[in-house]
């Protein structure tokens, strides 16, 4: 087997779901690409890994050190809303009916992998509390044993700015849905919290 | 969000399988990945795909013109096994049971996609046979409408060689098919070429 496809097989599968058999695909249709464009997706993924930064307010990834969201005057500043992660941001945004601002916390509380508070990013957010700005923090991480977790941890910590309100995003039946699927603990929830209509 | 993300997320939505999802997956994955590692990555791919050639003797893959299968003196050149694609040769070379050499025509003769017998590398195949060293050209092409067309072409093309045996690989059951799920035609042709066992 040429020495080049080795290659370029083996660093393929360091990434996650890319298999032998994904990697050669991969690669052989590189071949069939412009020799440019192979060239820029090289060039991006190196400069991604090398330039890309943390916003310095709310670790969202961020081409300079403030994210364009933080940056944004028209955001409202007074919520915020914590996610896990970067993608979990990108889900709200793309909704477009979020206009507060965001907390990347970079992960959740798991003593299994061995990430406590302090791996987190939970003083960034306690430092923006202090500045007496926000009025709500809207907790949105998964219902997953680390979710309820570090939503314990959260809220405790929370307990220190008594004028900032807490909240989750609530639980229950998404749309399309059908009730004959869904698990019991989500339609206990659902039913819990139902919402009178008239 | 961040232009060197969205940078490398359209870049990689160029390959095939990869969507949205997958490619932010990806690039959010080579955050967590040494630097190094990642520049490795982007490298083996520029150089693959710059650098990498055909063997001028069977048109695999190579590092030189002539491909270490090819340039293997204990391969036996009496036999030509004749594969549509790079990775064909792969899984019949993972057996360890093939000692001839290979042609890799690049493809099947797909009316639908303009692919006509001049874009294959049939010519090649028929140089080779013009020295009289080859005994035996094994067609190991899919049995698709495009692959039988494609061995309709070659055993016609092979005629001019009347010394030369044409064969193609055995079709029949898998090993760990079961029967019950059997397409009929593969069931029709194992009965067919069925063997006697005492």
């Amino acid at each position: 087997m040429s020495r080049l496809l080795e290659n370029v097989c083996s660093e393929l599968q360091r990434l996650p779901g890319i298999g032998r058999r994904t990697a050669l695909r991969l690669a052989m249709h590189m071949l069939k690409m412009d020799g440019e464009h192979v060239d820029s997706l090289a060039q991006s993924i190196s400069s991604f890994r090398h330039d890309v930064r943390y916003c310095r307010s709310c670790n969202n990834l961020s081409d300079n050190d403030i994210c364009p969201i933080c940056s944004d005057e028209r955001r409202d500043r007074s919520t915020i809303c914590v996610v896990e992660q970067v993608q979990d941001l990108m889900s709200i945004e793309n909704t477009g009916q979020y206009h507060g601002i965001y907390h990347v916390l970079g992960g959740v509380i798991s003593p299994m992998q061995g990430i406590g508070p302090s791996d987190l990013k939970i003083d960034l957010l306690a430092d923006k509390l202090l500045t007496g700005e926000v009025k709500e923090v809207i907790i949105a991480i998964s219902t997953s044993v680390e979710g309820e977790t570090t939503l314990f941890y959260l809220t405790n910590r929370l307990k220190a700015f008594p004028d900032v309100k807490v909240t989750t995003i609530a639980r229950g039946i998404g749309f399309g849905d059908e009730l004959e699927y869904v698990d019991e603990l989500t339609i206990t929830h659902a039913l819990m919290n139902r919402r009178e209509v008239r």
